[in-house]
């Protein structure tokens, strides 16, 4: 990441503390590593954004429900997904300074070549010195805070100090554990931590029947809202009149134990998706597949992001899970470059199967009207094909604020420079500013009136009368708010308010009467 | 509960999940204790629901703003709270049957009376007997699967098995614990345990060790949305142009380890709460509690819940937190009686000064216009008191459907008997059912078409052509949809359509270029 665009990010974070999109969850007590809070705009833009991927893909379709389950789903669905098993990071410590880290995330090194270890300072560099010498039974040479000497014995070294004394690698899973129920998850692993100790177990063995007394106890926060849709694909078949093709999809909060997390919002621990599993006949997943490639991009454009900052990714081969036969993530370059939004994958039948045999009931489909390719008869059962567009809801909200950002600079004579949110209309969370010029002159009554007109006709319109007018301008592009209105000392004249538009700051005079028509036909048309 | 209530509730249940509003979560894994999903209809009808109380209580106001904060907080923020200290249900132990019971829910007992213990059968009463016998030296007398002899040592006994041999009372903290970041809590507990076990601790004190180990890498799913706002009150001051009085809001998940889970959706482990706090000048509590009350509880009859069926509890002194001066919930009759929809607590100062003190930050509000008086001067810097209406959104959901559940019976002629959801329109998951009469000569072109019109006016539409016409109109009065609209062989001679009313199935031909008004008149007029 260039220092441009460094500065780019910080100023879209500091702009969002500034005016209430995102502050750092438990601020006051020192935040917590890479959990965010919303704020009032914040609030209102994600609002926005998801609503609109849930019109696009819900409400404006005949072939997609809705669904929300619960975050905290039975043990058994993670056994038969995989995720018990497979959802991991390999983690390794490092043996100077004690970090703990992603080996594939890691500094690449080559075996056999120079690596220095840097520590903080002299005093630390000296303690390491010793310990090394100590422990590993090797010799180093300390220049200040360095330590020279050492060779490379992995493909990685410590992304902290750069040392290539590590351990081994661990499988460290990514899902969150918790315990359900009036259980005694640590009195019973106390019972057994201590029979093994009487026993003489060695740290090992009673790491593992540590590790057997919670696991009994344990459920999991999803890492993924998609397996509540494959687990309910009977109910939702038996409750709908849906015929296969038909999706379900699913807005909500999904949380990974993420050991490297990055770029503000961008990797957190806690995060939003947006998924939606789309249920097709045995062989048409490809066709799917390109059809939901579209649709998704389409999507991603209609919320204003700039298609020369959006591309697919096609996975190669050797990145597929062992089920998928494609997978096609949509890219959005961030200020650090590009980076995934979305993933579009075709999964075959490998998730209702894969339940199918963990709970030992049938999630098939039977459709009366085909042909059944075996027998040749009418009347086919079958497990259907699975295409997943899986979007980032936390992510989108991003890459929108990176996309809408804008800097004007000052004119010649130095004035009307500002920071403007290009936020498309209808994800902006204030439609209308209700802005009286000043408090007095029955100018507040009459805004107040016209923020009871946009109130009803259902458009956001907030009242502000704080600061002077300029401010005010400055306040509501900086949030992204498309229009603002004023009401002056003539208003009450004529009839007229100034209407001032965000992007190019244009000012007109319209009727009173007219204003929530000439928003609403603004909103309309940039939609 | 009757007989008829738990009738009306069982039917409930089966509707909701034949229909698709709630399933039980992971239900093909023999589901899991206490959680739910929302299907298709549920998913509509929560967003209704929450995005109505979103309305009312920020888009409609000048004074609220929202907040979506995220659900795993600084573990410092429960400390301060006092959640972690104090939010616990005592929980005991059945020494005979093993059951663990909250102690406060348990059937009452008087100290010395003859207390029953009853087990499943003969075999299991031969071996409590001889098990008390023999752990606890006291004799009883078996009758079949009944001992007897035995007299109440509390004023409670075994929920499950009757019996009067109880464990100590324990304290089991609600707040589900996980665990954040490439920390080993595992390995860290291990190690203590051995030193423990080694230094000959008892189980008491290698308890304690275990827990001290845990505490460290704890974090907590938080058991209410109510902190967040808290914590982030000086960044929501600082990045509006808010005035005290004001409101910050914020529907989403909780989770509370529930000991008892009850009454369907009532009482479970994952919940969403609707909560604001409105933050008030110090002696202004009394009369904002006042304001609160009422308007929440027009809200309430808002959303269709019948007068009949809501009433305030207030809360008794003994049964206020030490700190709330005044409480009232807002109580809905249930099938099984009145119960808890929101509660409604003037909470003082505490909250605010509970996070200064606990995070050394100052969380407090500069008046320049007010007189402060104790200096008597212009210029007040104080602590502001909190009003909180905590509305449950699941039970909320619950009592609508409760409320709008009806069965029509059959008239003389045996016909015509129907279930039928009252839901109020702007609640129900589809507004108008469009339905072609037959799948061919047009008419479901038509009725596509109509359902295009809906859409593009933002009306949610859904084209149905399965099954019979009765069919449909019976599944659309079973989720509530408010209007179907049928298009028939006439339909395309003399562009008119059936409008059938849900509520009193009264049908009219309408003008199909008048649909969509008509509908939008129907929905605005029930508002």
């Amino acid at each position: 990441m260039s220092s441009h665009d460094t500065t780019t990010m910080q100023k879209i974070v500091s702009l969002c503390k500034r005016r209430g999109f995102v502050y750092q969850s438990s601020e006051i007590y020192g935040g917590l590593r890479s959990a965010y809070d919303y704020g009032p705009m914040g609030a209102e833009l994600k609002r926005n954004l998801t609503q609109d991927w849930w019109r696009t893909m819900v409400h404006s379709r005949e072939d997609i429900v809705g669904l929300e389950a619960s975050i905290i789903m039975h043990p058994q669905v993670w056994r038969s997904s995989g995720h018990l098993a497979g959802f991991s990071d390999p983690l390794v410590d490092c043996k100077v300074c004690g970090e703990r880290f992603r080996a594939d995330k890691a500094p690449k090194a080559t075996v056999g070549d120079d690596a220095t270890i840097t520590l903080a300072d002299k005093g630390r560099a000296k303690a390491a010195l010793e310990r090394i010498e100590r422990t590993l039974d090797v010799v180093l040479e300390r220049q200040g805070k360095s330590l020279r000497g050492a060779k490379a014995e992995r493909s990685y070294v410590c992304p902290n100090c750069g040392s290539p004394f590590l351990s081994d690698e661990r499988q460290f899973n990514l899902m969150l554990r918790t315990f359900l129920g009036p259980v005694d998850p640590i009195g019973d692993l106390v019972q057994s931590v201590r029979q093994a100790v009487e026993e003489g177990c060695d740290d090992d063995a009673l790491r593992l029947k540590a590790e057997e007394a919670l696991t009994d106890a344990s459920v999991y926060l999803r890492p993924e809202t998609a397996q509540g849709m494959f687990v309910q694909f009977p109910n939702v078949l038996q409750s709908t009149s849906l015929k296969v093709p038909f999706g379900i999809a699913q807005i909500g909060r999904s949380f990974r134990n993420e050991v490297t997390v990055e770029h503000f919002i961008f990797r957190s621990v806690e995060f939003e998706q947006m998924e939606m599993e789309f249920f097709v006949p045995p062989g048409e997943g490809p066709q799917w597949l390109d059809y939901w490639k579209e649709q998704r991009m389409h999507w991603w454009r209609s919320i204003g992001l700039r298609q020369e900052n959006l591309r697919f990714r096609k996975h190669e081969p050797d990145e597929l899970a062992h089920y998928s036969d494609g997978c096609f993530d949509v890219e959005y370059r961030f200020p650090w470059g590009w980076d995934e939004l979305e993933g579009i994958a075709s999964r075959t039948d490998y998730d209702l199967k894969a339940h199918s045999e963990g709970s030992g009931k049938k999630l098939n489909y039977f459709d009366p009207e085909a042909e059944d390719p075996e027998t040749g008869k009418k009347g086919w059962r079958y497990t259907p094909h699975v295409i997943e567009p899986a979007a980032g809801a936390t992510r989108g909200l991003l890459a929108v604020l990176c996309d809408a950002y804008d800097e004007e600079p000052a004119d010649e004579d130095g004035k009307g420079a500002r920071t403007v949110l290009r936020l498309r209309p209808h994800l902006a969370p204030i439609k209308a500013g209700i802005l009286p010029l000043v408090k007095k002159d029955g100018m507040p009554e009459v805004a107040r009136r016209i923020v009871e007109e946009f109130k009803e006709a259902g458009i956001n319109a907030k009242y502000d009368a704080q600061h002077s007018i300029g401010k005010r301008y400055a306040r509501h592009d900086e949030v992204g708010t498309p229009y603002c209105l004023t009401v002056d000392g003539q208003t009450q004249e004529d009839g007229m308010v100034t209407i001032r538009y965000r992007d190019d700051r244009r000012q007109e005079r319209i009727k009173v009467e007219a204003a929530v028509d000439v928003v609403r036909q603004a909103l309309a048309d940039c939609h």
